[in-house]
């Protein structure tokens, strides 16, 4: 019911907003006639529309600017995560984003994936600069990796900044690089490009999207959004711009797939504070525990304001989570009442009910605070029975799992856990069906590029557009390293340049390729076993093993007679080898992998990696 | 909408049948006035109620009989799946189903994963027969393992009967078992229980709920259950029986947790057949592929009832969903108009519009045959762009990043796949809230234990019983091996006994332990390498090595000086501790690995597994 309200609140609140803008013809949509004829016929090509912004509009008259401009996701492209996206007119690039995903069961061991910046930097001395939407993992994980190869401005609102260069003194970068920071309604003129930030709703303050003008026309690169009419720090996203934008004459709408799949509209991030109140209240006697994504500093807010509200104090446990609280605290993102905010060392002097402890470990990550509370290796938090613990988040896919081991854990321990199922504790912060649509119908672009997604969302999201009216010709689905050339009339795949991912696994940046990754995904399967033996280098009699040692296939100690016959096959293929052929080492050892793996295949139905090693002595 | 209305129908017809069954006072609920006078005072014991049923009548003049039962859960509590009971009542026992359960990320490389049948072992002269509730694997799927170490009769309804004797075939064990057909209605009398058997409805035929009844009284094992009220077979869960025993006095009611997440009522299978109804209209000159789980033969039903409508044939892939259509069908669980189904072989000779193949792979398993067909590896089925393709079932979890690969690829490749997010083709098979709301209410156990579910879900279903106003001290969330006491005026855990999980690798039952597992997942997060060295028997000069093979590090080949490092390091501490202690090989080998870990570290941030290797010759 409540989010009923919510929704129809949010749809009458952008009705009114549209309406608004309709009515309004002047100001400065200067363009809007064009814009609107633009749009009614958006199959036919305008041979040489103004370009919407004064940028373009200065050199309009010239005949040998180019009409054409390319984009290049680099990554972002048939995955949720990794994005980021290079434009490009007459011989300058701009780059969008520049985001890590997390690795998966198929990458093992790997700490982050980066995209392959390989085109990036054989293009480095055309590049202008970087522009970030915002400070979502996703979105400038990567940066410092890319810092590390070649330096560049990057531009950006005041908590992206910040988040960044806190980024960047981790890898002890931040002397190199140059933050710039800017606010919504700023336009940066770079080489030849203009780029306009917008301000959007995310659920993470500060995010914008780019209206990047060119000689080309005007391209909205819109980065994660969701339609918020009532965002916790009062800033609507700009539709008024948007649609501004959209009458004066989008070439093409660059957007967010994320949750297409998903109907209606995203609730706002306010029902999640009502829910906190009444969870708040409720919780008698009991100490909160609210773990939620660091990021989210709308909803740490609110969190702070409820637990201030029921007088508790707040403490803040969690590597990144207390990192994000102080740089959003000093930067003025987040008000705290002053005396609630206390040292998680301090909470021993709090009796349970006048406590709430904000953490990580939501995604129920093994490292986290959460989990570590969980399973009582918290250094100072003890789980108590009675806890009311809220998981202000919903699984990630492939975390699921991981969250229901966290909360199964916690429930066998006594706490009461509330999580997304029962409650509304968590809102998603990427725009659902009727917020995409929304977007499509005042930007009224001409071209439609969908962002951000796997080729599932990026296909519901063509298909959306096309439900809305738009010419198949005018929607194009990419892939990562598609060069998507735009011109008046077409968008088209021209080229394609190395696009893929980089897996860092502790200090190695891109040394784990398939071959390890291979390996690694067949050890946890089958485990290893290394047979050695030495040979004498005159006669070829073994001189010592066959010695058998393995790791993840059998227990050693209680599979002797496997073991036993295992170097009894050994010992005799080898004999048998170097008597036929006492110099052909490689043979040798051919020999008795396949005559081990046969036999254990035979006794175990497994197959685990076998290595064999014949010394020389 | 549709949704709704099938959960107001289901509502009323699950209100008219309580209706009736109120005012029916007499038939065979014979004992329903000390039935309900006993449900009245749910929290007071009777001190010596006239039990439910003929069999205990008999007896019930005995003073010697006794009044306690046991109940042991052996699977299937803080799980899902690997369900196994055991009900022991004056020294006889029965089990209830002998299920398994699915590796995951945690149990790489293992098969699949049986209960520890240590205690029945035990316990085996005691044993008189195993009860079955229905053929999924998590009830069936450990049978074979047990009755490779002794027989006992198994009974179960006909249909059930048929996919444990497939099962027990593949295992060469269908000579031994002693398979007993029982229909629902039937009642058994074993030892000294009563066995009755009770149709429920499920997503698979055949599936019923017990009523066990002994001495100490009756307990009702609900087994997996939904209502449905419009059933594909026409059969209607018996909530008649059930509340006709609840009037005669039930003890205890042991029942499925599964959906107690889920608000409302689960849908009517009929919903999906509508579905399919719609989108096998709407594919116009396009083959349609359903994925669904082979024993789910309500849906194939209405696959093949759909496709004759449409005037398409029907052709089966994967190796189970052909087994299990060929039982269905021969046994009359399937009705297959005549000339519709056909060899997938035979597809090649009808055009794409006149076909529907019916699939295994619906949970994106990398063998299975929806899998192939996206990747391009099935033997029969090519992937026409165009294709209509149905994922019919909902990810269990765990398994969403497999669905979605396969859905992406499908998408990627041309195909439409339509998946539950937006249309109605798949409905669960497990009772929600208002479904186990209405079992209490009309069972009216005096005890309750949650079975089948993770603890979050024994916890939810316990909250709903107190909801519904029960006695705290009457229901009991028990852990696989707990022995559940009861008499009647307590529930209790008054032990505890061996139970947990064996798992199966190949041939091996058991032999992968918790040392295994952990080295195979070190080995996929970092990778091993081998050290080999020979030292001569008498001087310890090394004589052959240091030589280094790793698997799932790096990639030997491009890390040339890395490795070079680690044979001049591992050189070094080898030839310094032989010089010290020349005896002393054990010595040698751990500061070899220290020496070799310690350098690998600080060179790369990564811990493989070291395995040294030193040879004596």
């Amino acid at each position: 019911m409540k989010n009923k309200k919510t929704v129809n609140s949010a749809k009458d609140a952008v009705e009114r907003l549209l309406n608004n803008k309709r009515k309004n013809t002047g100001g400065s949509a200067k363009k809007a006639d064009m814009g609107q004829k633009n749009a009614a016929k958006p199959a036919r090509a305008a041979k040489k529309p103004k370009p919407a912004q004064s940028f373009t509009k200065k050199k309009a008259g010239k005949k040998t600017e180019p009409q054409k401009m390319h984009i290049i996701p680099l990554g972002g492209l048939g995955e949720i995560g990794k994005n980021i996206t290079l434009y490009e007119y007459a011989g300058e690039m701009i780059i969008i984003d520049c985001g890590m995903t997390f690795p998966d069961e198929e990458t093992p061991g790997v700490d982050n994936i980066i995209p392959d910046f390989t085109y990036i930097l054989e293009n480095k001395d055309r590049i202008r600069g970087m522009f970030v939407t915002h400070g979502h993992e996703d979105h400038i994980g990567a940066i410092p990796y890319l810092l590390k190869e070649f330096n560049l401005p990057i531009y950006s609102t005041r908590l992206t900044s910040a988040l960044i260069d806190s980024k960047l003194k981790e890898h002890r970068l931040s002397d190199k690089a140059k933050l710039v920071v800017k606010k919504p309604g700023d336009t940066v003129t770079i080489g030849k490009f203009k780029v306009e930030f917008i301000h959007v709703n995310h659920s993470i303050p500060d995010a914008v999207g780019f209206a990047i003008t060119c000689g080309a026309g005007t391209v909205i690169h819109t980065g994660d959004y969701k339609i918020d009419t009532t965002p916790i720090d009062g800033e609507v996203i700009d539709l008024a711009r948007f649609a501004e934008l959209g009458k004066a004459g989008v070439l093409a709408l660059a957007s967010d797939s994320t949750n297409v799949e998903r109907p209606g509209y995203t609730a706002t991030e306010k029902v999640v504070g009502e829910s906190f109140s009444n969870l708040f209240r409720a919780a008698h006697g009991q100490r909160i525990i609210v773990a939620t994504f660091s990021s989210n500093i709308h909803r740490i807010q609110q969190i702070i304001t409820e637990a201030a509200k029921c007088k508790r104090k707040v403490a803040v446990s969690g590597r990144s989570m207390i990192n994000v609280v102080n740089i959003a605290a000093e930067l003025g993102y987040l008000t705290i009442p002053k005396g609630v905010l206390i040292d998680i060392e301090d909470i021993k002097n709090y009796s349970p009910d006048k406590l709430v402890i904000v953490t990580t470990g939501s995604q129920g990550e093994p490292l986290s605070a959460l989990h570590r509370i969980a399973f009582s290796e918290h250094r100072q938090v003890e789980l108590i029975p009675g806890d009311m613990i809220i998981i202000s988040a919903t699984p990630i896919p492939g975390n699921e799992k991981l969250v229901d081991k966290v909360i199964n854990e916690l429930i066998r321990r006594g706490a009461n856990v509330v999580y997304e199922k029962m409650y509304d504790v968590h809102v998603s912060g990427h725009a659902c069906r009727e917020e995409l649509k929304i977007m499509h119908s005042i930007i009224k672009p001409k071209f439609f590029i969908p962002l951000h997604g796997e080729e599932k969302h990026l296909k519901k999201h063509a298909d959306l557009a096309r439900s809305m009216g738009m010419n198949k010709n005018n929607i194009l689905i990419a892939s990562n390293g598609s060069v998507i050339e735009l011109t008046q009339s077409s968008v088209k795949i021209t080229d394609t340049v190395q696009a893929g991912r980089v897996l860092v696994d502790g200090l190695g940046v891109g040394d784990v390729g398939s071959v390890v990754l291979r390996d690694r995904i067949r050890l946890a399967e089958d485990g290893i076993l290394v047979i050695t033996l030495s040979v004498d280098a005159f006669t070829r009699e073994i001189v010592s093993g066959p010695d058998i040692v393995s790791r993840g296939f059998v227990f050693v100690k209680e599979s002797e007679t496997l073991m036993q016959g295992l170097v009894d096959v050994v010992e005799n293929t080898a004999y048998q080898c170097f008597k036929t052929n006492p110099r052909d080492f490689g043979a040798a050892k051919a020999k008795c992998k396949e005559a081990a793996s046969k036999y254990l295949y035979q006794k175990t139905h497994r197959s685990p990696i076998i290595l064999p090693v014949i010394m020389e002595v």
